[in-house]
Formats: C-alpha cells, structure tokens, sequence
C-alpha cells in the first residue's frame, strides 16, 4: 500500500442505500407505467414536488438536539430554517394543498411518484429510500371519491402485470369500531387503545388470544403476562362477532348486514355503515366485484390520522409468501392534514401503492421482471481497420428495430464472446478478416449456448432447427440476425 | 388571530424548490421516455443510485466547520460519516464502477436520470434541485465510444421532439489546444490558463478582444485593463486561426484539415486530430451529418475533469432566444474519476441531458408541451341519488379510452362547469332529472366554448358544425362524447 492508497476514498454504497440496475429496474418502471396511465385516464392529475420540506411541515418539531428529527433527514438551510427530505408522499400534498388551496380547482385529484427517504435503521430489504406510488382526492367527501380509489388501486394492480386473482383489497371503516365501542360503553382512551392492539393481534393470536386480551388479559408460552382491555363478555362478544363478520363469505352485502347487527345502534357505527354501503354500490357500477374488493372488519391501519374508510392490499402469488411481503399498498380518509396548515377541516382519500415491495413480489413470483434483462445485439471489433463497418452494422440493426452496439474494448474475441454472454445479448455478429473477403456476416446465437449450457436444449436440435450459427451474405444481415433473435424461447 | 393560528405552521415551498403541476411534467415526461428508449437501442444499461453518497466519494472533502460542504447539501449519519445529496450523475457512476469494476462486463455503458441537487442561492429560473439524465461509456478508449455517444444525443435529441436543425452538437478536443501551446512553447500554468480565460470570450468580445488578451491585455469600456497572456504575435496569431478553423465552413473534414495546418507538430495536438478523424469517421457511418454535429475549436467546457473530446449542444429554435437556454447539454471525455478511488487510469466518455433546460426550451419554442394539459371528460354531479350512474358512466368512457370524471364535489351546476373548465376538459356530461327521464344525455362541447371566449371561432360555425352541445340516447353516449372529443381543434 503507498502513500497513495490512504489518501484514496473507498468506493461503496451508503448504509442503506441501494444501486439497482436494469434487471432490478424493469419491473418498477413497468409499474408506473402502467399504473400512471391508470390514473391519468381516471383524471387525476400529476403533481411533483420537491425532495424537500421545511420541517416543521412534515409536523416533526425541531428541539434544540443534535438529531433534530429522529426518522428523517434534516439539515439546516443557510436562513437557519430546518429542512427535511419527505418522508412520504402525503405530507408534500397537504403542504401543497393549503399553499395553493384558493386556486386548485376542487376537488382536487393529483398523483405522485419518487423516492422517499427514511433514517431508520436498515437491515435486510429494509432501505432508507424507496418508492411510492400515490393517489388522493383532497375536497370530496363523497363515498363515491373512496371507491375510485380503490377501483384506482385495482386496476392498477392488474396493468401492473398482476394475474387477476394475485391482489385483494381489504376496505374497513375506523367509525365501525369506534361506534361498536361507544355502543359497549368504552370511551376514548387506554381502554380503547388496549381493544385496537388485541384487535390488531388476530392473524397472530386467533380468536382465542383475541378474546384473552380483550377481556383480563393473555399469558402467553414463556408465561409473560400480557393485561388486557377488561371488557365484559357481552362486549368482547360483540368485539369478536364484529372482527369475524368478514370472513363469513357472501360478498359484501352480506358483510355489511352482519356488522349491522353487531353495531347497531350508535350514531357513529351507523355513519360507517352507510359509508359502506355506498362505497359498495359504486364499486359494482365501477365492476369491482368481491373477488377483488371485500369488507375486512379485522383490518386496522397503524396510521392515527385514518378518519372514515381504510384500505390494505394483499398480495397472493404463486410462489410468493404473502406474509413476506404483507401489504403492497394501503390508505383511506383522513381529514387532518391540511387542516394542520389552514385550521379547516378538508376531506381527504389516498392509496399509496408499495412499489418497491410490489416489484419485489412481482420478481419473486415470476410473474414479472424475472426474466434476466435482455442485452443488445453485440457486433465483435475483430479489427481496428473494420471500426467503421461494425459501427454501420449497428446501426442498421438499430433502424431496424433491434438494439445492438459494437464492442468497444481492446480485448481479443474469446472476451469479446464473453462480454455479450454477460450482457444477455440474444446475437453476436462477427465480421473478421475471412467474412470481410467473402462479404459476409457470421451471426452467432448466444440464447442457444445459454440454454445448451443450462441443459435446456439438446444437442440434436441445436444441429437441426437452430444450426447455433450461420453465415450470410453482408446485405441480409437484418434477416440474419432478426431469425436467430426471433428463435430464442 | 387565534392561539392555535400561531401553533401552525405556514405552508411553503422550500426556498429553491418547486412543485410542478401536470402542464409543466409532460414535456420533461417525453424527454426522458424518449431518449431512454434511444439510448436502450445502443445496448446501454440503465443504473440507478440513491440519492446520498459519502461525501468523501463526491470529491469534496471535510473541515472541521459547521459548513463542511459548500455546494452540497450533506448530512452527518448516525455512525459519524458525511453523506451528502448527489450534485451529478457521474460522481455517483464513478463510485460505482470503481466498486463493482471486477465483475462489470467492461467496457460498461449505462444511462441514469433523476434530481440532483445543488446547495447554492437561488433566483429566477435557478432551482436547487433538478434533473439530469446521462450517458457514459467506461473503459473504453476508442474514439468510436464518443462518437457514439454524440450520435446519441442527435437522436436523443429528435426523439424528444426537436425538430431537424434545432440543436447542434459541437466538438472539440482538449488535445488540441494543448498540442497548440506546447508547440507555441506556452507551458502549464498561469500563462496557459489566461489562454484558456481569452479563448473562452470569444462570444462576448469577439475577435479584437481575445487577441488584445492573448496579447499584452485589454482595457474595456469603462477604462478597466486586463492583463493579457503575453503571447507573442505568432503564437497569438495560430490561436485565433485555430479558433476560426470552425467557422470557415466544408464540413467536418475541412475543419480538421485547417486545424492541422494550424497545430502541426506536437505530438498531443496530432493525437488529437487524429481522435477526431475517427469521430469524424464513425459519425458519418451512424449518418450523423455536418448540419447536426460540428467541429468547433471555441468550445471551452469549464469542467476541469475533461481530457480529449469534449461535447456540447447549442439549441436553436423560432422563437428562442438561444442565449437565454444556452447549452442544453454537454459532455466529454474523462480518465480520472474512477482512478481517484482506485488508482487505475480508467478511460470515459458521457454526455449530459439538461432535461429541465430542454423542457424549458422546448416549451417556450411552442414545439412541445406548450398546449395546456388536457383534462378528463367531467362527469357533472346533479343529484345524490344518481351517483351510480355517474360513476358507471365514467366508467364507461375510461373503458372505451376517454380519461373521464365523476365530479365529486358538492356544488350547484355553475361551480361544476367551472371546474370542469379549470381542469382543461373537453366536454362535460350532464345529467339531470329531465334527461334521466327521458333516457338521454346530454353532452357540452368545452373545448368550443374556449374558442369562442378567446376569438378563434365565429358564433356561425358554433351554430352550423359544432353546435356547442348535444343530448343523444343513454345508450349512445361513448359516440356523443366522441363526437365533440375528437371535434376539437
């Protein structure tokens, strides 16, 4: 090591930071592609804002501490203002919202993509920067802005390359709990805090741990005991009749009279109900039927600021562990977030899709990106004389459809071979000296060497169908080339 | 004001940053789809990289000061290292090449976009995030790789809506100026740079200027002198010749045959010549002819990092003042920045997309994006009780390819054709108790009443062709809305 080295900076990734490259990419790009064009048809309308908030519009408050905002990433601007990165892409629409709400034309629809930043700690799969993917409707109170949404997130799903069948979107209303509740005579509070936990807990616990927690309490197998909600047994009935309503198959009509007569009663449940029924009906006129949308009573979204309707989306693939990936994507109403600007209340409804996890999915399954990027057509430079025809072969096969390039290394032919091998490429064309005196091109088919070597192929149909390289003359390259690119699998 | 107005905080957009709404997303939308699928055609590779880097790796390194990184926005990580945001696409490229170098196929061409951001004062038109989108070669020294690169940003630059003759890439190579001075016996240093200084404002002081700089100096209108490089006559005289090989005309080749008239002689200045004898070459293989790419000895790129051909695109379109977009892109070749982490000389060769700029440009141009963003066919809300229908109706004019809208506000009729209006629509739908009655629609013509109101159509041709509004059958509605749709202008 010299003198040099220990002033050299050390290539690498910041922790938590990922580089992605095409492979990784596809999926995602193909996502809001399609997902975009989902919602620009349903006339929403994109909106960018910057990477930035001041901080106190994130409603993260600033002590006098050397890590002002825990979670985020901030630092000071030169004004002294504390600024942040966003955290999510809900916080820049409410900013935005209150800033120009005299002039938006209302309600107003707007989606948003891009990165967002988290300063947690990472772990495996877990980044410090990902992408979202949302939609929100600020100004409508009308169920019907709910059922767009998810009729949105739907048919985003399925132009994203999900197989009919792979999502589910899970739709609760916080004012079902909240009015069983008050109807049991649980106020606002610890009480009400301890039922949502034990609420939150049945996937894990079932039933049985469920009604333990909702009533003195659950010790669980290392004998830890865990206080419960105390609700008497009328209550936590009503509790667990509700969490089951969904799950007693019938479409959505037959959830919502289940719940009715659980709830019964209270102002607010009766609110939640209505709000169902009519985000039901919409969702039939928008063809969302209960194979892709069901009522879930059990569902419950951490987020506080959840006011009315709440959405999950579940995923299951093939091949794909559905609690790996959990959620990949979620939202619902709320009505606080602007108000925090202007003091007025405003309703609100957003999805946000979970790209990156979606994406991740998508790979896992198979069902997209998982094929391995599909390199360029890749013309060999066999001789520094030739450069310009390689470069003109290029481009022909580039006027014709199909991405190619020249090798622009000084290497020999082997690592010429080597390097298409690697970058995926379908086709090599090799033009050498012998090709050149004969005007000729020999075009090698790379895809039949991968499947050769992955035992794929057999050898007999390597020497019949797919001849694994010929020669043609000069002027049919394109075809030459195009029926090896075309006879890959 | 009330206690609680003072607790909020004001909604604001960060000082430098900006929100972009649909009109001002589609122009940058079509650039960036546009020149990704060109530079996939050359067998590029797309990278992403997240938005910090150590801020050891962006080349700026760190006093003890409550600043550390002028010109960066950068933050201390939990584990006490400075990351800081990206400021390019290539300082995030070379770290990443130099950490992967062993396993990348090489040379190793890929493509990147998205913000960098940049930590200075900003003022009308300066933001301190925008976009960028690059592409680079690494580890290849051939000339073909520049000009391939240059072809690249012709075609990019086409494809992103430009019409033919609207931009020009203009080379040069660094070699040049270099073999010109050594044989001028200017050596490195103060002498050379005043060369470079008087070289640079030929635009501005044009050719008396820069010869009183490259001589004894220069005092300009307000009596203030300048001291020149105090080159001799000769030598003074071979670099304005030089400079003017360019401008003379006859194409590449007469260019490069001036030059070497002029040059002659030191080896640098010869490899040079011959480095743009084979851009020159393969330039006219990828059938990138003399109206789209020049050699242009004037041209100074202010990176110091550039070491042989350098690239920039001068805009010129009806109706823009070039001036005021100047450069909309540029790029050269570089060897060091990968050697800073690994030692290695590494040779490279990038252009860079200045996409904001371009959209600007293109915008201002009226070539592209200029129309105002088209909005979705509204759906007016005129009774509770007919939401379903509404909705089913939008529903079926997304299905048959018309963006469309159920209004979802709560306002009367005027409000709604208002906003309809606001939002860009084509048409409105309206749908009333009389209509419901008689099982019909009805359907305004909004893009008329636009013309109208801004002088471009005559109440006559309201009356005859386009007759403002219609109300057909229930059932003919998708055909209706078609009519005015595709009606409009």
């Amino acid at each position: 090591m010299t003198s040099d080295d220990l002033l050299r900076p050390k290539a690498r990734t910041p922790r938590g930071f990922q580089d992605r490259r095409a492979g990784a990419l596809a999926s995602e790009r193909q996502i809001l592609e399609a997902v975009s064009k989902v919602y620009d048809s349903y006339g929403f309308e994109r909106l960018d804002t910057g990477a930035f908030e001041y901080a106190d519009a994130l409603g993260k408050f600033l002590p006098d501490a050397d890590r002002p905002n825990e979670g985020v990433f901030a630092l000071q601007d030169d004004d002294e203002q504390w600024m942040a990165l966003r955290y999510d892409l809900t916080a820049p629409l409410a900013r935005f919202a209150a800033e120009h709400w005299d002039s938006l034309p209302k309600p107003f629809r707007r989606y948003a993509f891009g990165p967002v930043w988290r300063n947690e700690k990472p772990g495996p799969g877990r980044y410090r920067e990902f992408l979202q993917c949302d939609a929100d409707t600020v100004g409508s109170e009308r169920p019907e802005a709910d059922a767009e949404i998810i009729a949105m997130a739907v048919e985003g799903y399925a132009a994203a390359g999900l197989p009919s069948g792979a999502t589910l979107l899970k739709i609760n209303n916080r004012k079902l709990l909240n009015g069983l509740l008050e109807a049991a005579g649980v106020g606002e509070g610890g009480q009400k805090l301890a039922v949502l936990r034990a609420v939150d807990k049945l996937d894990r616990l079932g039933e049985a741990g469920v009604a333990a927690l909702l009533g003195a309490g659950r010790k669980d197998e290392s004998g830890a005991f865990t206080k419960g909600a105390g609700l008497g047994a009328a209550a936590a009935g009503s509790v667990l009749a509700f969490l089951k309503a969904g799950a007693e198959g019938g479409g959505r009509r037959a959830t919502l009279d289940r719940l009715a007569g659980v709830i019964g009663g209270s102002a607010e449940g009766d609110a939640g109900l209505a709000e169902l029924g009519r985000i039901d009906e919409a969702l039939g006129r928008l063809g969302v039927d209960q194979t892709q949308a069901v009522f879930e009573p059990s569902v419950v979204r951490g987020l506080e600021y959840y006011t009315g309707a709440v959405f999950e989306a579940e995923i299951a693939l093939p091949g794909v562990d559905g609690e790996r990936f959990g959620s990949v994507g979620g939202g619902g109403r709320y009505d606080d977030l602007v108000a925090r600007f202007t003091g007025q209340r405003t309703p609100a409804t957003g999805f946000s899709f979970g790209v990156s996890r979606l994406a991740a999915a998508l790979s896992a399954s198979g069902a997209v990106g998982a094929a391995p990027a599909r390199g360029p057509v890749v013309v060999l430079a066999l001789g520094d004389d030739n450069m310009g025809d390689y470069v003109a072969m290029a481009r022909e096969l580039r006027a014709a459809g199909i991405a190619a390039e020249v090798y622009l290394g000084t290497s020999g032919m082997r690592a010429q071979m080597k390097y298409a091998d690697r970058r995926g490429s379908p086709a090599a064309v090799i033009v050498g000296g012998d090709e050149i005196a004969a005007g000729t091109v020999t075009v090698k088919d790379l895809d039949l060497g991968r499947e050769l070597a992955a035992g794929v192929s057999d050898n007999r149909a390597w020497r019949e169908d797919r001849p694994g390289q010929v020669t043609a003359p000069r002027a049919d390259l394109i075809a030459a080339v195009r029926r090896i690119v075309e006879a890959a699998p």
